[in-house]
């Protein structure tokens, strides 16, 4: 048995996702950033008001957090909910967020405007069928050993509760490399655009699991056709409770953003980004 | 931040799971046997019974079962439940059962004598939660991709709250080669022993794939040492609902413990077996 | 023990390597291209002379040829090289080919501009040292399974024994996917650019198995900040004896070519094509 | 195109190799062991002398050695060779040493039993022909990442040349576990015996690559039926030039031996083992 409502086959042309004023799938390169956790309520706000005047067009904050570890910081939960809700507010911009158990699913729904179903849980099957009978988008990664084919099938179980509004996420395969985290897997986007008409998204902070190999990897997804990118920003990375590794200074982020704007427009994409004149006036 | 209550550093002495009569980690090999999917109660119970005859310690059948194909059999649940339930009064022998969802740990521990969390669930991590808060003791299955220390770090998120009584089981992980459907990793059992006090079990049929080589794995598997194993055993594979290919019949499975004697002796393991008397009198 | 002569820590500046009048390592973006094998001669010179016209800095073209099978066709060997050396004669283009035996090196050397170490052949250290000993640029595939770490250690075994002129070139590894023949490590460009001085090529054809993919994967490359592309090109692809199914036509690599140009220069790179006013008059 | 030769359905019944007076593929458990690399003279023949006591059936010992660093130590070339046949005429034991270059192969084949193409080098085609031509009986290791259709091809490429005497040895494959060296795959040796009719031995050293797991997996192994063992044994781990991790003390081997009797019974092998006796006697 194979994925159906996924398939290419099913549905000839692109779906494009609408997320309030934003898309993923059409034209425009949807670039969503933020921290890996919500992890403090003033410095959250300030970073989103920046993603916004950089030209970003979503944000992304965990407030439950899959750690390896019992013993890491596991996020604020509810209270994380809402500082998201509050940057919303504030800059106007949608927010997506992970759930991790199938009793939150209506509680996060109620605060994030895309559901995360983070890397662990793609094959979390009764996790899947819950937000397939919202309406919520759903940005579902790739698991760290799923193939192509299993990931499909896996936003095929939402599909197949009526839920069809689903990104699909590469960041990173397990394999046998140590000198990265993981190993982004840049065959998948094609591979997924010729299977599937699902939009196909790109997280190269935890592909790399390190800040300097972000933008080449966020050029190189671009490049290879991906419809937008998630990316770990961090106003201090040293400090992030978690993945501060990975995560961009707001002026590397400000960086990468100038140099996406031409690859974007090689290969027949638009991305915004002012980002330069607000650094020279030193507002970033 | 790394294990620390499932460490042998911890904790010296192995640790000894009882199921009522049963036991995983002493001198008795434990093998846990059944049917992939509970399908039908008469089946069932018959399995069952024959099972017992041949020295099995446990029964294993899902009622809960998590499939790539969302249109594949989801399983019998509550009604898979109750007849695992009937199975046991028939029996007396305890049962292992998987769950899959928070909401049902609760329903499932009414049931089960063990409850099982999947590979696939292996890092959700509220589900290690839920049932860590409880005290059945959890059948944890190593995550297709996880690395020994983060499938102990899984068993550290039960043990952290409360529940220490987990048998971990190596049921093969995803590598390059295609001619099994995983590659057992014999290497996990004395690595686990080494690194924890922990019981591990393994689960030949998983990882093989293929009931032709459920012999030779369960056989190298006691050799390494393992504590038990969990095998798929159906009375007609061809019919199964699900992984009939890997499922051995009774009468396999019989010659399989038969073989399984001596080399559970050559280790200074018990492994008790009538079944070769009960075949001719054509018993089973 | 660790690679020191390939370190960017030993040299800091960029090698570029100067292969007649082409060069590897600086602003311009070096494409390789021509067909798996060497097939038949008059089809080759053909294919050389539109490649030129095309752009393409040097050719490539095996005379031996490493197949999984005894029973596959294993290349013309001298006969081959011989061609080799009429195209370059013809077009003016240096050429790339693989050596396999320390027998053949001197050989090879006689006919190639660089001389290919296979990705089979990565850690065949006889043969690494026997390359080292000559001063042909060596354009050193990364092993189907060797870490980064191995890669730059099979150059070092080259540098010890004197020649420094080495070109890396990734060409996928061996993961699960089985979507793709392999899995394009695309990490591994700023990878090794961050810890060697040595240029580093990709190749898309065998990395995919499916010409398809390589376009984007090839735009991928340049993105990533690669120094060059070696591109499988066939002018009858159906007929090829060895890959052909991930062979582009001299159309669909013409396409890319033109789509390569912005992309570069994207990245601060130049690419030379001039191949759209060609196809227009017919000539290609 | 696929193995002929190699395969089950050319030849149903098991092929065993004759080496001198022992045998691998029969019913006597084939144990080769030495230390990694011939290192020292006075030390290698007292080592072979105490393995002949224990009764090993052929030795092992590098002479050419494959290191992933050219820093390191690369074996005493024909010095090492000379100290192979000097082991073989005090103790009359068969010897198995690595080729690694087609010119060095009739040199090897002068003084070695078993001629070993190693793990890096089983898809080097040119070495496979090479020794094909003689009639050497070859140890084939598996490759790091081969898969076991590709390892059979390899020995197809042996046979095709009029070589049939074959030993396969599975010794670890890469994956992304990183807690041993490589991931022994035990599912290999029912797989081979399957496929083929060619005997398959094990290298649980190398595999393991750490000396406290050479025993449950050397144990493992049997039990799931492989025809033979090759164990690194080395009188003084700690200051071995190679691979010390991954030796066993005479003792540690000892014991070893002493636990496979029982596992080779009751798998219907014969493992002779006079070592306790010994041992007692302070003679090892």
């Amino acid at each position: 048995m194979r994925y159906k409502l996924a398939s290419r086959k099913e549905k000839t042309e692109n779906t494009i996702i609408t997320v309030e004023d934003s898309s993923v799938g059409g034209k425009q390169l949807a670039v969503i950033a933020g921290p890996c956790a919500v992890e403090d309520r003033d410095l959250f706000i300030k970073t989103a008001v920046q993603l916004k005047k950089l030209g970003v067009q979503m944000l992304r904050g965990g407030a439950f957090k899959p750690r390896t570890s019992p013993y890491a910081f596991q996020g604020l939960a509810e209270e994380g909910l809402k500082i998201l809700a509050e940057a919303k507010r504030t800059t106007g911009l949608p927010v997506v967020t992970e759930v991790m158990d199938t009793r939150d699913v209506e509680l996060v729904a109620g605060y994030a405007d895309v559901i995360q179903i983070g890397s662990r849980n793609m094959q979390n099957f009764v996790l899947l069928k819950e937000v397939g009978r919202g309406n919520r988008p759903v940005l579902l990664k790739r698991g760290l050993a799923a193939t192509i084919e299993e990931w499909l099938m896996a936003a095929e179980y939402i599909m197949a509760e009526g839920n069809k509004n689903i990104i699909l996420c590469e960041r990173g395969i397990r394999t046998f490399e140590t000198h990265t985290r993981n190993t982004l897997d840049i065959s998948a986007i094609p591979a997924v655009q010729h299977l599937s008409h699902l939009p196909v998204i790109v997280d190269p902070s935890h592909a790399a699991g390190k800040w300097g190999m972000v933008a080449p990897l966020a050029k190189a997804a671009v490049a290879a056709g991906a419809d937008g990118l998630i990316i770990e920003v961090h106003p201090c990375p040293d400090k992030a409770l978690s993945d501060g590794g990975q995560s961009l200074t707001m002026s590397n982020f400000s960086e990468l953003m100038s140099q996406l704007v031409p690859v974007a427009a090689a290969v027949g994409r638009k991305c915004n980004y002012e980002g330069k004149k607000l650094v020279r006036q030193n507002i970033i």
